[in-house]
């Protein structure tokens, strides 16, 4: 098991429905340290390739992504879930349907903050259905940049997201990946990698 | 004028109705090495007190509050906005109107994360009329858990909230205090500090 997944194991809870709640160290409360490792971890994964810029998506992505982009040397650039005043100009719009709140968003980036040509590596705290990502894949095709690969936390491999991604072509690193949990004994049974 | 109020000189924009736009370093997309020098200023400001947890807000606080959170070697907790499937258990509540958003929103953290007794370090993007804040205040208030400082990269010294703040006693350092904006030449008046 690596460092992340001995976490997981150690303080994340299940719950019914296959619900992982990770919350006391990944997205309520923070161990910054934690992020550190898992920081290092990506830029350790993702070393061969070209990354000028961070994207993630608000909120739990964006402290996971600020931390990591020390690594990297790059700016953070995070999406948007809703449009408030100070976002005007133009922007890239995709929708999403999200499975923790049960409703549709959209998500939103201005145009100013992602190039044609720039290699963007996105970043995230969960992939389950997918849909999030989804939607920042969507941007960075509208921009014309490339996304060079995507780094998330945690996978739920017994859900499709993964896979769909995987199958589109893009170099998805996941630094745990949940292939089943037991909301009655509290186990989580982590896939090989 | 400091790095802070030197990048919002140079790279602010000064819109209609008193809004500063600081998208393409703080709050859209995020320069790492600028929220990494205003960590650094937040600790060597905060020096003397003891801070063993910071309280943000969703969505722009967390970046600031994750690289500044290295500074003092302590775990980030972010405030959520909308209540998920996910934040279950009992909660701290605060109602906050957003001036930005114009419209109220709840301030919610797990009690789980804020005990009786933790000292506190709030810190955020922005403060104008200071709703956010005050409902974060209400929130280490009802836990019991103790202020011992505010620390905002953006004060807009012309609304109300940041006076309001000392009035009530508590420490608080802004990074950069806007004292006057003028949309039509795109110029910003700090406060000596």
């Amino acid at each position: 098991m690596n460092f992340l997944e001995e976490r997981i194991q150690k303080d994340g809870i299940v719950k019914e429905g296959n619900v992982l709640k990770v919350d006391s160290f990944l997205n309520h409360q923070m161990d910054i340290r934690l992020l550190e490792q898992m920081g290092e971890e990506f830029k350790r994964r993702f070393a061969d390739v070209q990354v000028d810029k961070i994207l993630t998506i608000e909120a739990s992505g964006i402290g996971i992504a600020c931390i990591a982009a020390r690594y990297f040397d790059v700016p953070v650039v995070f999406a948007k879930k809703t449009q408030s005043i100070n976002l005007d100009g133009e922007m890239y719009v995709a929708e999403v349907e999200s499975f923790t709140h049960k409703c549709k968003n959209q998500v939103i980036v201005s145009k100013k903050f992602l190039k044609e040509g720039e290699h963007v590596l996105l970043i995230d705290d969960f992939l389950a259905n997918g849909c999030a990502l989804q939607g920042l894949l969507s941007i960075v095709a509208q921009a014309g940049a490339i996304t060079e690969g995507i780094g998330i936390a945690i996978e739920k491999g017994f859900q499709s997201g993964g896979r769909i991604i995987r199958n589109l072509g893009y170099r998805l690193e996941s630094l745990a990946i949940v292939d089943a949990m037991d909301a009655e004994t509290g186990t989580v049974t982590f896939r090989e990698q």
